[in-house]
């Protein structure tokens, strides 16, 4: 689109690009329901007490304060009462989960479609208001690994609903990366994890240099990090890779069989749609297991559309845990690049499939009553507001989008035309049916 | 429901709540769509200069700054290019129609469903984040009266989809009243409107005094101004009573002439759902002809539901000019009232039909074949995580309010379990269908 937003950062749609985003979120949320997870919604506001609950995020939030206080300014914008908007759905939806636990039945299996903003600097694939799409399983007190495996096929199963290109799920396991590195003597692993996650951006030497420097790392501890970060296989061969590197360590053993399950479930259930990466690394510190990034093939540098893992220690009440695994769709960085590029359009810009003429003036109260009728059976009808000629009444349906126009001449005869062919025939009102392509607006992909 | 929002004002629902919300929502789109409005959204984000270009505003406005920005706290917040949470979907879309009239066919039909913010102190009906559903129809230079009497008949069909109870759109035209002002010597008309506005909070006889004190009105001006604030027709029959009053007035008769034509379509297409309330003002000075409230009997002290009018000035581009008549339906304040006077109910808590069990641990593969079976027809399903005996499987379904639970032994016979009824029978993975009530969540009204 050659249209810029008003505001940088914050994207609005035209009505047909609506129209492609809105099928994005009808085909997510019917493949979440179709795995029986519910819908909620947490509010878009939480206090910045609990955001930077974890704490220092490196996410930029915006607080909020009312325009017409006049004792705003006094307190102190990250006093942790004030109110700030949510920079993504898993946090608030801890809260959510911790507050209403008594109300629900665990493992509780959710999903969020919502918008999230940050305060970043805007650029291509990253907005500072934006959707995302998540869905969790959370459990009380335990959750079995076996959903780790399931939020994986359920997201890759969604994304392959939707007209993109191919995409592969980077999957890789914190207490894989963490036993490897306390196997090899490097005992800060969320240090190791940092540096790693650097790594396509500035290369291995770098992070070989930052990793001894930073961490004091040998030359044959990074060297040992960096072969294991290298390692990709699309089958469960990743095992003996890794194995091959001599380093044992129970945690490793317990990460390296829980990713196997996972490889291992997802060449059955969905083939060539996820890798083992044990470079994959995720910034945010509350993964604890099963880490996920995802590519568009061919759009690699979109960053990943979606990413998340298993986070056991998110949400907690008292002693009470609520382990839980999620996954989160980038919506609006898929529909971006879905626009930008026209990788999918839909077949016509407005949901009207029939404007109503007038024959006169006097006609629109028995032109509404034909389209009652034709709305009736779930055809989405306009009535002309004025009785000017045939031909501008069929020019302003033309270029609104609509396929058909229908008229009705003073005796009570009705015909129909099809605007695309020209065709009229004879129809009755409460008969006529458009074509089930023409039913409803579809969107199709342009590969 | 006993529970309270963790933070006054910004209302979270359950799953079972949020069912309710979505019938609620989908209901909605489907009518608008149905009617040819096309969805669009803008941003949650305005710029104070927009939020405030129509004067002093009386919503409490929530302004934005990010946490990590130093600077901020030496901007104003009501630094024209601050920003702000939008608190209504009206100006956001005048703003909108304005930026991309390059790109939309007029007269420009739409509908928006998105949440709104308001700073103001949370009472019942009255909260600070909230959903309105919108539509509008918005001309470029004019458009016919026409689409007043459009919207409101939409609006009655989308309400009477809903599951709630029997309501009232209360409709009057501010050129009516104006002109009548004008006629009787009144010239304050919008210092009138603003008095009578309060005819329901203060009575007639404090409207009287304010109309004497503050505008200085004669007795019998005031008295005629609350004569005809007492107008109340549910047919075109308030004509003849306003003439009786004998005022003539060349807006008054154009304002006439417009609500007739209303009410007379209403009388036709929405029987019972419409009334001339000549005692409609509406507070925002934005509306220039038609004016609606709506409220729902039983409930009138929740306020108006659905509100909105006729505006031809809020949006212009130099001389271009973008007249515009819509109405916005309070979703939150609608759900908030199903909910807590169980108005309506989802028929289960969750979008689940089926708990595929399993029969060992090693079937967890095979049951996933037999649940990707089920959803290929579109029934949701999911696969129990662990083999726990079946007693256990078939209680965490009940507990989750699944209906079916199905079971498959080691010799591959498929059966499946009404859990409600207690009936099993032989099934097939690749036919078996629940009945068609069973298939989807659906959402009934108690009335």
């Amino acid at each position: 689109m050659a249209r810029t937003a008003s505001l940088s950062g914050f994207p609005e749609w035209l009505p047909e690009e609506r129209l492609v985003e809105l099928h994005v979120l009808d085909t997510l949320r019917r493949t979440f329901e179709l795995h029986g997870f519910s819908s909620i919604e947490t509010r878009a506001v939480e206090t910045v007490g609990q955001l930077l609950r974890k704490g220092e995020i490196d996410k930029e939030v915006y607080g909020l304060s009312r325009l017409q206080d006049e004792e705003a300014d006094t307190v102190p914008r990250t006093d942790p009462h004030a109110l700030a908007l949510h920079f993504d759905l898993t946090v608030p939806f801890a809260r959510y989960v911790v507050e209403n636990a008594g109300y629900l039945a665990f493992p509780f299996r959710r999903y969020q479609i919502q918008k999230v903003w940050r305060g970043e600097r805007p650029q291509e694939g990253r907005a500072r208001e934006f959707t995302q799409a998540d869905i969790d399983v959370v459990g009380d007190g335990e959750l079995p690994f076996r959903y780790d495996v399931e939020i994986a096929l359920v997201i890759a199963e969604a994304l392959n609903a939707l007209p993109i290109p191919d995409f592969l799920l980077r999957i890789n396991n914190r207490k894989l990366a963490e036993g490897f590195y306390t196997g090899i003597g490097l005992t800060d692993t969320a240090g190791v994890l940092r540096s790693i996650d650097k790594l396509e951006k500035v290369g291995p030497a770098k992070v070989a240099e930052l990793l001894k420097e930073e961490l004091g790392a040998t030359g044959d501890q990074a060297q040992a990090a960096l072969k294991l970060a290298s390692i990709r296989t699309k089958d469960t061969s990743f095992v003996e890779q890794v194995r091959a590197l001599g380093v044992t360590n129970e945690l490793l053993e317990e990460g390296l069989n829980e990713l196997e399950q996972v490889i291992a479930a997802a060449v059955q259930h969905a083939p060539g749609r996820v890798v083992a990466d044990l470079s994959i690394a995720r910034g945010l510190d509350y993964y604890t297991g099963t880490v996920v990034e995802t590519i568009l093939l061919g759009h690699e540098q979109l960053g990943s559309i979606c990413s998340g893992g298993r986070y056991d220690a998110l949400a907690s009440k008292g002693n009470r845990k609520f382990p839980g695994v999620g996954l989160s769709i980038g919506v609006t960085r898929l529909v971006s690049r879905i626009l930008s590029q026209e990788l999918a359009k839909a077949t016509r810009s407005v949901p009207t499939v029939v404007l109503v003429t007038l024959n006169n003036d006097d006609s629109w109260g028995a032109a509404q009553d034909v389209a009652e009728q034709l709305r009736s059976r779930g055809i989405a009808t306009e009535v002309a507001a004025k009785a000017e000629k045939f031909g501008k009444q069929i020019k302003f349906a033309d270029r609104r989008g609509i396929p058909f126009v229908w008229f009705t001449d003073d005796d009570g005869k009705h015909q129909v035309k099809d605007i695309r062919t020209g065709e009229q025939y004879d129809a009755d009102p409460d008969a006529w049916m458009p074509s089930e392509e023409d039913l409803h607006v579809r969107v199709t992909a342009a590969r």
